[in-house]
């Protein structure tokens, strides 16, 4: 019942690394870890991913939301219409269809811990269009495009 | 939604750090910070409990179950009939009617984050009986008596 955490390699006994994989969507190296597959009275999976320096998650939106807390590194989170630093131990939510992207820095790894239901939707990849408008802000202009 | 964690106290932006209380319950040198109150699909709460050094949490057990993973420190978990030092990292089921307790060792904090469901028992507070069949383990009455 206990997941030994080796700090050197950042995983867990017993814990399988994936490559992330979503059909048609663009991310870069991302791998994941599911350390709780919902049980009990808890309908919740609890993953940890993790990103290689300069890489990024999806951008995407869905129906689910997502409960984030990062645990290894820095980077960037887009998170609707604001680009936030992130350091360890940052909590944040993720809303229903708010448009998402975590970002390691050039020189960091950003690790981070997700909640979600077992039971959800697919992810949504943001239409030519979303990003477009998205990309009215320079800010995001300039994160889309260095990513 | 972006909950901002300050390193130096363990403390997150806008979340307030509450003293432990159960009615009845002994505990030593415990405090509470609730993260995630439940909201959306995701009907859980996600909590960030710091035992000082030399502290421990409420010997106890109940019908719900915990999620929990080390976020500071190092220190012992009693859980069922098995003593595990634990640290930073580890990732720690705790099934339904488990006896356990979280302590501190004497030099280290020991900071956890536990997800539990946002409807749930009652704890329990393990009999007399119970607790000298526990001791029956040398391991376990050295553990529990140095609480």
């Amino acid at each position: 019942m206990i997941k030994t955490f080796d700090e050197k390699n950042y995983t867990w006994d017993g814990v399988d690394t994936l490559v992330y994989k979503q059909d048609g969507s663009p991310f870069k190296d991302v791998t994941r870890q599911v350390l709780f597959n919902g049980a009990f009275d808890i309908p919740c999976q609890f993953r940890y991913f993790e990103v290689k320096p300069g890489g990024y998650s999806t951008l995407e939106h869905h129906e689910h939301t997502h409960m984030v807390m990062i645990f290894r590194g820095q980077g960037q989170c887009l998170l609707g219409d604001t680009i936030v630093d992130v350091k360890v131990g940052d909590f944040i939510e993720i809303p229903s269809h708010t448009i998402h992207q975590f970002r390691a820095n050039k020189g960091d790894y950003v690790g981070f811990l997700c909640l979600v239901n077992v039971e959800r939707d697919k992810v949504q990849i943001p239409s030519a269009e979303e990003i477009e408008a998205l990309k009215e802000n320079p800010a995001i202009k300039e994160f889309l495009e260095s990513c």
